[in-house]
């Protein structure tokens, strides 16, 4: 625990942040960081354990370059034409590159958007079908294209002019972005978070290939080290003898709502026989929406709700999901339950209305609450996956906590909605005792303090996630 | 033959076109109607050909009421709450009550529809997955809704006021226009015409259940007797010993290109071993936007086609398909197919861009011209059908006649467009001879002459369907 505290004070939080980074103590589920291998190099295929269910497609795709020949493919990356990779795109390579999406090998071509467009799903080889629901694919534009001319291959470069990958056997072909839009949200109205930072303005082109990834994807944000991948993962999970592997996606600060709710899954499995059963609290740790909360505020938060002993460290496991967010409701929960497929998971919890978001235009959810669960259930390729619906929580007023919504006394029950939420720890306000460890909250309270000192006194709706 | 004839000299055309009935005369191919069953009792099951692919879900869904009890379900449906059906509607009770869209058993329920959007295709309670790409749902406003209060049936009759179905097990659930529009065509532009016609100005409600059809539904155009159900066609390939049967789709007049191409598919198909190949040539009839041209023209200039000899009438099965029009290219082309299966077709010709149509707003098609045929090669639950691809054809200036395109010489073909040919009947101008067979271009001639007299002189861009 000592050295995990070391590890989180070293972390370069945002300028803004740096003036109050609590000296903090990770509780020891979060200690699977600590023991992480060296190198990828320890799962060159993956160990398959009776208890965890299999990758998509049988085996776990991993496209990293053995570490000898790095060298090698740098000098090669180098003599070939470039493209160079917005954040965002270097995200999916990270995410293609450990087999979340697997059995993907790399950025989509034409075939395989096709499918995800049309089917949510792609047909294997052997006639199997495999979710897939967002399409993974990379954009370039006119000059792009034309630089690469006939070539085969081309090398993704970072934006340090670091090469990054080398996508092999290439194909080009026209990219659709107003049909990409209308079928991927089910809506073409403007302001959509993620089609406004990478769709609308992105190339007219995407190009697809065969990856082969360098070195591993790193940030250097101090957070690398929870960042595991599907192998260092379901290698933890072994470690710990799960018999069942429970998901929680989350862009959220966790409340005592959540915490009820993991914990009563984990006592309904264990009513269900299963002997031990281990959580991945599973934050997503890619692109978000500028009022998001950040990635390194919401661990920090997390960190606390497992010192509180809100969550049992014990059969918790804290990790960074890399993939950016979409907001795509049921199409976009269907890619978030399949990439934790590959991560080892069985059973995978479903809220109202996920990866959900107002609409951008008009005055209502984007998409109905239930859709999303409903999509879920019925999706091609995710038959196996067990899908926990959602308990909905609220604070119990007669209990002084959180609780199971009990329909019989809805009186007793305070509804507490994100944007409530967010208003109370702006303005520094203490919720309802039990709603969320004081510890958490008071991250919260900080980040949103970190905001005003950095714009002066006025707290911005949006920022800079 | 001359029974055809007097058959087809009854049809009552739209008045504007009624100064000019050619005296007709079928060919054989259209004899098929002569020896429609007096009634569906005798399709109580499907027969089981050992030459015909199975429906889809293993058995044709009939709707259909017994005769014997038509008048007690009459007398039901007027003592129950009321839903007056559109002209669209009513081609979908048609298409619903003949089993084309097997196992469907009536307007899709919240789960079906879902199913439909995001996947294009439905799991069925055995785990086998049929392709269903289009919604096919019934839409209620408010008010109606209101009226149907806690009834678990409704009724549904036509403009008429006459009852044309009970629904049952009824499920009413929100219209998500805007979703449906973009899952459907990939875009929500203004101007689809079937979103303008069916979806945009409907009710805010959709109503699921289980169909009951009354009575079989006719138009009373004069062409009834051409609209074969799935268990007719199935009928009529089974007494004509079909061991194939390759299905053309058109909503368009038929050049000699077409001819081509239809006839090089039955040689193929011979080659391939088949014994008696059988073309089902199948003209969509329901819904079709303005500057379509009108179905009744459309059957009058097939019959030309096949009267003038360029298709074989022996080997050549011309039917109705009671669907309407999405112009939803990848997506409905699906529909399109999938629904042959039902009625027997093993093989599918599928063309450029297979119902596809321009962008109603930017000045490009709306979808890739070899998206419909990609997307149908990959569809869940058309693995079964043989899908042919279109060959290019066009009219070859040194033979005189319709050729496949031979790209080693391509200053020697007229590419001749649909617009580049409407432009010539209006004009009345010949095409090139062996464009189209001479009976066949005096129809859409004669079509043109008729919107002329109908508006004075003008002759307009779009006219009623």
């Amino acid at each position: 625990m000592a050295s995990m505290a070391a590890l989180f004070v070293k972390t370069p939080y945002p300028s803004h942040s740096l003036n109050k980074i609590p000296t903090t103590h990770f509780a020891p589920a979060l200690k699977v960081s600590i023991s992480l291998p060296s190198g990828r190099k320890a799962h060159p295929r993956l160990r398959v354990s009776s208890g965890l269910i299999e990758p998509d497609g049988g085996r776990l795709v991993e496209l990293m370059v053995d570490e000898p020949l790095r060298d090698a493919k740098k000098g090669e990356a180098f003599a070939l034409p470039t493209i160079k990779l917005s954040t965002i795109d270097l995200q999916w390579v990270h995410v293609l590159s450990e087999g979340w999406a697997s059995p993907l090998r790399g950025f989509m071509r034409e075939s395989e958007f096709l499918q995800t467009l049309h089917f949510n799903a792609l047909r294997l080889q052997d006639g199997s079908v495999v979710n897939m629901s967002v399409p993974i694919v990379l954009a370039i534009d006119d000059s792009q294209k034309h630089r690469i001319g006939g070539s085969t291959e081309v090398a993704l470069f970072d934006s340090d002019n670091n090469p990054v990958a080398i996508l092999r056997d290439i194909e080009i072909y026209k990219h659709p972005k107003e049909e990409r839009i209308a079928r991927t949200w089910g809506t073409t109205a403007p302001g959509l978070p993620y089609a406004d930072e990478a769709i609308t303005h992105a190339g007219d082109w995407l190009i697809g290939g065969d990856l082969e990834v360098i070195e591993p994807i790193k940030y250097h944000d101090g957070l690398d080290r929870f960042r595991l991948s599907p192998a260092e993962l379901r290698e933890e999970f072994t470690k710990r003898n799960a018999d069942a592997v429970f998901a929680f996606q989350l862009r959220n600060p966790v409340h005592n709502g959540h915490a009820l709710l993991m914990t009563d899954t984990r006592r309904r499995l264990l009513e269900m026989g299963y002997k031990n059963p281990i959580l991945l609290l599973h934050p997503l740790g890619g692109y978000t929406k500028a009022d998001d909360i950040p990635l390194s505020w919401r661990m920090k938060q997390h960190e606390k709700v497992l010192e509180d002993g809100v969550l049992d460290p014990e059969t918790t496991v804290v990790s960074i999901f890399p993939s950016p967010m979409h907001y795509a409701g049921p199409t976009e929960v269907q890619w978030h339950a399949k990439a934790r497929i590959n991560a080892g998971a069985n059973f995978y919890i479903v809220g109202r209305d996920p990866a959900g978001m107002g609409h951008p235009v008009e005055k209502r959810d984007l998409y109905e609450a239930d859709h999303g669960k409903l999509v879920l259930s019925m999706a091609p390729g995710l038959e196996r996956l067990n899908i926990l619906p959602f308990k909905v929580a609220a604070y119990d007023k007669t209990q002084g906590r959180m609780a199971f919504f009990d329909p019989s006394r809805p009186q007793d029950f305070l509804f507490i909605s994100g944007t409530k939420m967010r208003t109370l720890a702006k303005s520094k306000e203490t919720p309802p005792d039990g709603f969320m460890c004081p510890g958490g909250w008071k991250v919260l309270v900080e980040y949103y303090d970190s905001l005003t000192q950095a714009t002066s006194g006025t707290v911005p709706e949006a920022v800079a996630a």
